[in-house]
């Protein structure tokens, strides 16, 4: 998310109850997540582990909860909870604006786009030219939409990323992480009826151009589609998860967060991907391997019985 | 389901064509499930195997087809149907209420909860403060949401209960089980996009408070769920599920009907539960089992070639 | 799809800019698939493996992208990509028509149907009496429905096929097949909230009379379900899949396209077909196998330490 206009680093540290460390000249220029940071980004850690991959991002601006060397002429926001502190950040940058019409007025619609009865389109939403959408299809803010898209009905765009923060204080509960982050969608991507594709939590979802996804499909916060893929339906995507140009998913395959497949992978039908697949292969199974040695996998384990008799002299179960 | 006011038993009788054994004097004051009922409830029962639950139940009227000894105090109305009756009676104290506009006079809606554009809302809803309804969800009749609830676009709270009852008379249909239960939503859950939760089929749908729902999630007739719970997208909970406080469920996780999760069970992405699981463990695989053994398990899978080689002396397959 | 009124083939030759071998003189009365056409029908077929089967079907007109011998009284309309003139052809005899309104003047509703609030009717669809649909369903044109159907909210019936043509002429892309088909629900059906239910690229994708679905189930382009089947949750059956009467699938089970399962079958959660199961049969597993085999082949695969031991002496992993 980038801010409408700069914000003085001093200003945020006033503003979140934070102490400042290193240059506190410099501006804020919007909210990213580490992988995704650029020159003027704010970004959070709450993890030990995560200190140096977040210094030493492209972000220039770092919310910490314990002092560290900090790098010339990055900054330091030290507080003891940068989740909240975030949280506080979104907020105020990027508040929930309540609609009372279906089209926002802020909206823009390209030409030779058509919105079918029952559409909601938010606030800041920009749609491109030749578009259909279909009925009962929800836009939620901020939403970006190319050229020659396809929305089938029921889908939603823009829902809330799925990531919340478990409190053990006194009670048990969990805090949620408001998003701040967008949907984009390229040109020519078809989208089936009931699919679901949530805001990153500061950088955008994207679905790459030429696209097709069928329907009931979740594309998880952050995650980055590549183009001309085809997904079938009821597939799930976990967040941030890459998945490059051309990959084929079969129906109901299921893919981990924080991951990527590599460009024109196949994963057959009702696979579950837990982990970075290379490109250019077939794969199958839950958890997935490739296909072949896992078509053999299943001939082998009916082996077992005439190995068993070979050894024992007999089959019985 | 609670009548508005009790109606005597003798009445129900003579509605539903039924022959009253035992107390004839007493009032019912509802309709409700064998696992449910409490004092002046009615239940039903036409499998002689669950006779003796339903009798020694809390259930105070039980419908039955077979006439058994009843129970000082409790009232039999035996019937060659009791499928048939049940039905009669819910559509007789809970008819369907046609809707002529998006939010019904009859709902409450809390302080500072907001509806966005596009969401319907049944006759005698209730909602709390502090809530935020995205566009295009439906809330059914009768269904009961806490305060600080978000409900993410394309919703649909409290349809009707997947139960059905085979009959093979002349030709083979199956009855529709008229659905007279209700959703309640307890404080600070969020339900992401998309998600189908199902009215109970005479008891309540019950979600927990401070439990969070991804995406596409559905959630069987009268399944209870505990307080803070996670739900990853695409999970689907049978009907009279009950899971515990604090179970995570990864995504596309399939739980079968009539069972048990323990308390903080952990549920990896794409295993089924066709039994109930104790809570404080991790789980994985189709059917589930416990992970570390099921990991284990696979790695065996993996040494079929070399035991093979070792008996036969080749691994040819 | 048929045509409202017959159409010369030289028309259609002359419109595709196809060059007409065979029976000019006859008239084509629609467009189908191979495995539907009837006389007067246009076929198409674009794969030399497929020319026996498309030019003995009962079509009398074939687009076709080679010469090949004409059967007496047929056509054969030779084109370099009969894909595209096929999509002329539906672009012209079935164009997307854009609502302006929730409910079309050109809808046909039966007397004792009520429509919930925030429903879309395409145009040209036809309900059937005593039907029940919920709020915030869409419902394509074309789409024809029965009495006594009961459709919950979110539900989308009539979307696109998911069918697309990779090319790689210059730069890679896919296709969009546009389909003209229907979905048409036969009586006494009940389909629960967010299910989608796709058209058929030029046939019908049909739920037979008395079936139930949970929510949440797509059903694929073209498929046939049968009388009296029960669907669970989550299910998703693919494009032209021939499901016969009183299948009963469980939850999340995935069919794949192109196959028949037979009457009476049972597939239980989770479980993948890819291909064609007889009647009458229990089956289980991704990929599925009857479920007593299946059930003994998980009992032999916990057995392959214990042969280990046998064979080696040990049993480290």
């Amino acid at each position: 998310m980038k801010f409408e206009s700069p914000v003085p680093v001093q200003w945020v540290a006033e503003y979140t109850g934070a102490r400042l460390v290193g240059n506190d000249t410099q501006e804020a220029t919007g909210i990213n997540e580490i992988h995704k940071v650029t020159n003027g980004d704010i970004s959070f850690v709450d993890f030990e582990k995560y200190y140096n991959a977040s210094i030493n991002s492209a972000a220039t601006i770092i919310i910490i909860n314990k002092e560290v060397p900090c790098p010339k002429g990055k900054t330091l926001l030290v507080i003891d909870d940068p989740f909240a502190a975030y949280v506080k950040l979104v907020k105020r940058f990027r508040p929930f604006q309540p609609a009372y019409q279906m089209i926002s007025d802020t909206a823009l619609i390209g030409e030779g786009t058509h919105l079918q009865p029952g559409v909601f389109i938010g606030n800041n939403v920009r749609i491109g030219a030749n578009c259909l959408i279909h009925p009962n299809v929800t836009i939620y803010d901020h939403t970006i939409i190319g050229d020659n898209v396809i929305i089938h009905a029921g889908c939603v765009l823009g829902a809330d990323a799925f990531y919340f923060k478990r409190r053990r204080d006194q009670v048990m509960q969990y805090d949620k992480m408001e998003s701040c982050g967008r949907v984009v969608i390229e040109d020519n991507v078809e989208i089936g009826a009931g699919s679901t594709i949530d805001k990153g939590v500061s950088g955008d979802t994207i679905i790459g151009a030429g696209t097709k996804l069928d329907n009931h499909i979740h594309i998880g916060h952050g995650a980055v589609i590549g183009k001309n893929c085809l997904f079938a339906a009821q597939v799930g995507i976990g967040g941030k998860a890459i998945i490059e140009d051309e990959v084929i998913l079969w129906g109901q395959v299921g893919v981990s967060k924080d991951l990527t497949i590599g460009k024109g992978a196949v994963v057959m039908a009702q696979s579950g991907v837990p982990a970075s697949l290379d490109g250019g292969k077939a794969y199958f199974g839950s958890p997935v391997g490739e296909a072949k040695p896992k078509m053999r996998e299943m001939a082998w384990v009916k082996r077992i019985p005439e190995l068993w008799e070979k050894v024992y002299g007999n089959k019985n179960l």
